[in-house]
């Protein structure tokens, strides 16, 4: 089930180590301009290469296959391709029967009974989100004036962020992080009681993103020891404005023309330089695991353009739903 | 959209002043003994009546009138309604023009026109949530040896719930507070990778509870302060047991074998019998707004039974995709 | 999978001889006006009471139990529910182990393992199309200026109709017959390429029906023995208007704008008051069989209103996915 | 919405004169041995090359870009492009205001605004049935024993096919014809009642098939005049075998043991020789149309190997469903 979407539908596939990956986007509305450059800018956001990111860089240009005519959507399948160019097979071979600790090695060999591509994570890669970044880029544009942006609010408990990839980088190990996202300029109206809540539906999609255990909208956890009086949030228009935004923009599982703020926690990278103990589940014995492997110190820094991929996403297609976006695009 | 998952599928229908309200449960597998009298404990988990709860009450009986015979389901949908006896119109009516704080007021009037039924918040009403509580007493049988259950870890900010609630009641306020789920005896396999993860479907079906506002798997948003070396779970048997887990159960989006757990974030109950302002969204003004109605002081004591029936409701579907759960039931 | 439609969508539920049969409709606009008094002349329509159709009566009175408020839609699930009242379980019990020629007695028996509600066909019942055709009356308005109509072109190859039912009552037998349906002033551009033709979603549809076994869209099987160039509709103008309308009203799966046509066959009521042959599944005997119930001559009379209810309810879904239909109802 | 199919699912994309055409399988089991050679002899009977067939000619070249590792299927998503390489964009570009009678210029120019790629039928294109024809070489490995077949009764209105081809190349007029399917050893149990009856789900599929325009199941249309007790099929043993088969292997939506069989309608080819009429519709001036590009006389002589993998992809969607396949192929 790698589809996602009611309306405006992602589909996703690929592995690390194959010859692709990439995405399928169906139902965008026709007429959309998009050129081969726009894509540049938020793929560069995703891309490795600073501190604290995988030494594996990859040219990571998009290759559209259908869905675009002239500069413009068709409201055919929109497919894109990346080629996978800088791939190291050796590396994870001798991993095969030792599962990484925090990887899915071990759940896909069990799942798939063995016959997954294993070589850098196959499917599971944080690669596939290229695909998704790709797909963002078109979503942006289509739930203008609706904007979606995020930051990095901490990592590794530290709010000095470059300080705290200093610090895992010389100790050899990885870290995680926590990162605000905020849609602006939100229509009313957008979700649905119940099971397509927005927080249902955002939530959804933003699990799908390796790496993420927690999301909380608005105040969230803290709400816990709020009272209500003070956690409700007062209508101060009658378009729907709050001098505060506790419930983060939502009521009712129903966007309230607020700003959307929620917050998602990205664990500390799977992969790090220190060496771990797994079992050879062969053989049954304990061993000591030393991940030789290219990885991210710091996952965190090259998620936020994902989150906001995600975030788009999910927007364009309960807008969709919500006839807010037409099928044939005017700007 | 008020339908949830893919094989194992549930629709929830009805208004809290209403005449009904109920759930249909599709592709339950046939043969699985099911008799009235096993509804009631899960029922009345729910059921309002303690000390913080509502004093509206309701008999709460199911009344089964499909797809169960001779005490078995029969493999065709199963609806089950319950009337409505305990409601009282007139509390509702004046807050027409004036929408409560916190509450989906607002937000339904503006997206379905003002034709929505406004009466004791009509189909966003947590009464919705006596289905989910009954298709979940099917889910918790389906579902076995896999078990789920839930605890309030603190109410109001205080681990000591008793007293957090006759502090909140004292001061005429409502409070929230934080649940935790887990689930033991889970197989290893349950979840896909991206976007039907288990934390995607999790969440989506957990947010869809009215009230929800976070939810963190495993160490949550702790994680983000944590060493990768640390974080990662060790496996110390080849059955993917680990001697710790952070990962609350769950790699890669699939279960690994370990208990899940997650906690969620319960918000203070919207309605409180402090004094709010709102606005008059006819005339503009600024008004002041006692909420009459009948209402919980922490609506967070009667969500766990809730939980765990989104819970186990999750889990079917995903094991009935993992032909875990054949079609017709075996014991 | 009881559920059919991808934004205006019907989930149906009971048996013949359970409590009730039903229907929830999801994703209806809000803000239609709707009164129980509309639903009567249509289920008139499906009645029995006619020569060629079974003495088995029913008042199908329709109670509306969720999703109208003050006489409109509210944008939440509209769930009609049907009391089963003249039930004679006696009829059926000593068919269990012989399955009825042409029913599904025996299919039903092996995917649910004997646990299905076996009497009077249980949840294979026509009854159910009860929901089908209320839901259609809401359908049929929703999609206005178009409009759907049908008519029975033979019966038991015979365009005599009502000489066709005498014949067959005479003879004890059943037969069935061919019907047309016509959407008139459709709108051009309903339906997808490929999987989501109208011929597709409709074919689908149609075939939920009982005893249909056959669909043709235009001059259909005579296609065959065409000429293209003869075949091939002339555009006599700019809005889509052809000369003849062998396409039935579709090209490339979408509607061209000319009148939607297509035939159903529908089989011979499988119920005759011939004695048949059929196997004794526990002994493994053939056994001649008397079926005893009250059944239809002629099931095809009553059909009809049941493909108009069909057509008109894929047209909604497909014209609110092209927005052509808004979530708030505009007259 | 190119996506058909609820557990095992596809979706196609790309255009006539892109630059591929493809398909992504999601939901395939892993451990299916599967082998590039594999895909020859089907995609041999869907291309073009005999007499009656376009003169456009394609290697038609599968490329597995993922899903596929070691000669197995993986679990994860499997695409299939195809390059292609025999475009000739200059034989369609006048026809932009004429539209060709019996084609989908017209619609697809209303339904998408004028963007869509209209060179060769862009995304309508019959070249999309590739990767539906490559997909069913894996659909037909996962469903044996059950084997699925196919042949043309008539092309038009003819029995002897050659003649027929020969009379229409020499007419300079295009035919279709009659192609029926067949499924043998089929296991009892596969469909749903109601909306997801066999015949349902097939139709729904089959009619996805550019140029198809009827399908009648056993016995069909001709059962329209016959005698209820003459249709009905009876048992003749206790597995579920009957001495005719009326039904076309289908009761009450779901399949009986029996052979499933059902008939289709090619229309004629759309493009012909032959000088027509149609319209200019920017200046609403009746031209004569003079279509220049490739083009087969008799589509219908490729069609059959679509029909047999359209219908293996709904059994092995509907098997999954039944869990007659499991996640993991076990040959």
């Amino acid at each position: 089930m790698n589809t996602f979407g009611k309306i405006f539908r992602i589909s996703i596939f690929g592995e690390s180590h194959g010859s692709h990956v990439g995405i399928t986007i169906d139902n965008c509305p026709a007429g959309l301009p998009l050129k081969f450059e726009e894509f540049t800018a938020e793929l560069d956001r995703r891309r490795s290469g600073s501190k604290g990111t995988t030494p594996r860089r990859e040219a990571d240009l998009p290759r559209i296959i259908s869905g675009v005519f002239e500069d413009h959507t068709t409201g055919a399948p929109i497919t894109i391709i990346f080629e996978n160019t800088n791939t190291r097979s050796r590396d994870y071979t001798e991993l095969r029967n030792t599962p990484r600790p925090g990887h899915a090695d071990f759940v896909a060999l069990k799942k798939y009974g063995g016959f997954e591509d294993y070589r850098g994570g196959g499917h599971f890669s944080g690669r596939l989100t290229l695909g998704i970044v790709a797909a963002g880029v078109i979503a942006k544009k289509l739930i203008l004036p609706t904007s979606v942006s995020s930051r990095i609010l901490e990592l590794g408990g530290n709010k000095n962020l470059e300080e705290a990839v200093d610090k895992a980088v010389e100790r050899n190990d990885s870290i995680g992080g926590i990162i605000e996202c905020t849609a602006a300029q939100m229509p009313v109206g957008i979700g649905e009681p119940f099971f397509n809540s927005l927080e249902s539906v955002l939530s959804h999609m933003i699990f799908s993103i390796p790496a993420i255990k927690g999301i909380e909208f608005g105040s969230g956890f803290a709400a816990a020891r709020m009272w209500g009086s003070d956690h409700n949030d007062k209508l101060d228009s009658i378009e729907g404005h709050t001098l505060t935004n506790h419930a983060g923009g939502i009521n009712g599982g129903i966007s309230n023309g607020n700003d959307l703020v929620f917050r998602v926690v990205v664990k500390p990278t799977s992969s790090t330089a220190q060496k771990q103990h797994t079992i050879n589940i062969r053989s049954g014995e304990m061993v000591d695991l030393q991940i030789e492997g290219r990885h991210d110190t710091c996952i965190a820094l090259r998620i936020p353009v994902v989150v906001e991929a995600a975030t788009a996403l999910v927007l364009v297609d309960l807008m969709m739903q919500e006839q807010r976006i037409g099928r044939i695009w005017k700007g």
